[in-house]
């Protein structure tokens, strides 16, 4: 790990560079899979779920026969906890529900935004070695809360053309309505284009490998929308001399095990504080199953010294973390002062984890410095906010003049005509 | 104007498509130009001002002086009507705010969401042969009323290198920080990369052209958010047996002097007000100045006779137009049932135009059937939404086992042991 001590602000952007990524090799990869989608539908899904996941099957849709008998094999204090950590989440996003706000700007004119859900939602959860059920109720819950109609879910299959059990169960827990076994480029391809068995969505949610990025920037291109764009995951802790060396230790690695292009960083009011926490991970480092992956993540991580809370602060901003743990006696100044963060995890008894879980925050958030710009998923993020407008003959007297001015001063005459022809019939 | 009589809804996916776009050629462009920016900053600024707006600047930031000496020349009346319309703007958009979500999710874990400010922001003001001073309103407002730091503002000069003073004049009354006379992919390349006049921002806002719309999907990929993807105007009316045919073609017209590609649509439960409607357009237009251009937009418009309200919202639904106008007997069952719209106009007294110009509510919206996924532009669009928890030593005991059931379930092991590092600790 690189210990950096006290350095130059004119330095402070190298140093918070992330690990780049190019893409314009896969590019041309992904145009090429959209466009046979186009083209074939699901000839081509078929193809290329052969091609990627190895696996050729005769359907692609999960039943509910196969519902129901793949999640007998969950375990049941996992479904208990899967259950538990559903509630949390559920009453988190519940919570953020907004009212209609209703305002008459001037007499006569009534104006009111509401908020209505995205009808076709298509939430996409990555294969790979472990079953990321927990991504299913960071998704569905918020959809189902938001009154989604359509909430499909595309994950790729695995070897045997299955689903994981605890995906399935996490999907027909938070109302899912079509669960479909196709992953990668070409589960993005389907839910931008739709095909015969893909229905085509609105906005695309969900994380994936770098293949998924590129396609998901694409369906844009085709109008869906997208929850954020993704990159690898980091975590920023920032702990002065009361923080506990082994925790903050075991907040990196929890982070550095996610993929080799994971980043952590720890920012320290306190040297022997880096000291302390760059011990303690080479010692936890050592029994980790995903020793290997952690390892390359914390070779290209951080320890750097600062001298006071108030720089720490400003680093911190110029950085925008997708976690921001703080173990530092003046919180209140990180808490208040934070502008770039995905999430927030305060004191010592909030690991990062726990909001990768159960605490009920949502944990698709944004990384790669999209902090500055972007909100994590939330409620907000199922739903569009509509804007609605009552003019009654007063309202009308009221503005009528100043929207034909205004109309006349840009050079739109029939916008201002509309106007005209009113106040006319009224006057 | 084409009349269609009760399409089959098999049809109505050809009826309802827009006039498409296509912007490959363009790519290669705004590439370059992108490309341009990054290495040799304002040289390549000036050098495509030149090359675009035919002006050669010393300097492209308006100064304090520049401003005070240009508003001098925006009449009384006009300045009262952009007062009158920023303060409607202004009362709803801050209507809008809303307060920190709080909530205890489990004993001990406390969790909420918090709105910051996006701390820089561009806001992109076209050109062209009238000045879109409306525009700078609709973008400036609720960047005030967030809280956003920094609030640039680019706009193209015209050939004796100034911008309208009418821009200058809303510009310096809405709070806008900086303005820089710079147009098009060059303005957008600008406001991503950074030069060293032009600041670096971290969402960009705005119409434009094609060549904007390109370039701003491009700043999507250098991390730059952007408020949504543009397209033509346009505007659809229903409207039955009591509508006025009159006012409905004002609207019609409105939204067709725009753009030769704007689209305008009237679905009407009555074919005599189908008919007073087509018959009251050809009377209109032939005043309007910008008549070639509307003639043109409405020689691709369409008037649809459906047979009951039902039929046509279902169809009003399926196109998600983003101006709605609603003059119909029935407007509860249209207000309560629209889906997919950007903005909606009710009744007889509201014109489209007034919530372009003064009525308060945004007039920067979805287009292209974007209303399906996007919000038009509104106080959050500002805002982040960062979420925060603090587990206290009860709460990580409440659901510090639930966590590492997941966590296990996941192979996330190192996600585990910073949950079981702490509970030995505490047990």
């Amino acid at each position: 790990m690189q210990i950096i001590n006290n350095p130059n602000r004119s330095d402070w952007s190298e140093i918070l560079k992330r690990p780049t990524q190019t893409v314009d090799d896969i590019e041309a990869t992904v145009n090429q899979i959209f466009e046979e989608v186009s083209q074939k539908g699901d000839e081509a899904i078929k193809k290329y779920t052969s091609y990627f996941d190895g696996i050729s099957l005769d359907s692609n849709i999960v039943t509910t026969e196969e519902i129901q008998t793949s999640i007998q094999n969950v375990p049941e204090k996992l479904q208990n906890a899967i259950k538990l950590a559903k509630q949390n989440i559920e009453a988190f996003h519940k919570a953020q529900k907004t009212s209609k706000v209703e305002i008459e700007t001037t007499n006569g004119v009534q104006c009111w935004q509401e908020k209505r859900p995205i009808q076709k939602v298509g939430l996409y959860i990555p294969g790979g070695t472990a079953p990321l059920f927990s991504t299913v109720l960071m998704l569905a819950v918020p959809a189902q809360l938001a009154g989604c109609k359509d909430i499909v879910l595309c994950s790729p299959p695995n070897k045997t053309g299955h689903l994981a059990p605890e995906i399935l169960f996490a999907a027909q827990l938070c109302g899912v309505t079509k669960i479909i076994k196709v992953g990668g480029i070409q589960a993005i391809a389907g839910l931008t284009l739709g095909t015969a068995t893909i229905p085509q969505v609105y906005k695309i949610f969900g994380p994936g490998n770098q293949f998924v990025t590129v396609a998901k920037q694409l369906a844009t291109k085709y109008g869906v929308a997208i929850d954020m764009p993704a990159g690898p995951s980091e975590l920023l802790v920032v702990a002065d001399a009361s923080g506990n060396a082994s925790y903050i230790a075991s907040d990196l690695l929890s982070q550095a095990e996610h993929g080799t292009d994971s980043q952590v960083i720890l920012v320290s009011t306190s040297n022997d504080l880096i000291n302390s926490v760059s011990e303690e991970i080479e010692k936890q480092l050592k029994v980790l199953p995903r020793k290997t992956i952690a390892e390359k993540a914390i070779a290209n991580s951080k320890l750097i010294y600062v001298e006071n809370d108030d720089i720490a602060l400003e680093l911190i901003n110029a950085y925008g973390p997708e976690h921001f743990i703080i173990c530092a006696k003046n919180e209140v100044l990180y808490v208040n002062g934070i502008n770039n963060a995905g999430s927030v995890f305060i004191g010592d008894y909030t690991p990062e984890s726990a909001g990768d879980y159960a605490s009920g925050t949502n944990h698709t958030l944004p990384t790669n410095g999209f902090s500055k710009a972007y909100s994590g998923v939330n409620l907000d993020s199922f739903l569009k906010s509509m804007t609605f407008q009552k003019i009654s003959k007063e309202g009308i007297l009221n503005i009528g003049e100043t929207i034909e001015l205004m109309a006349e001063a840009e050079g739109l005459q029939a916008h201002k005509n509309a106007v005209t022809i009113r106040l006319k019939d009224l006057k």
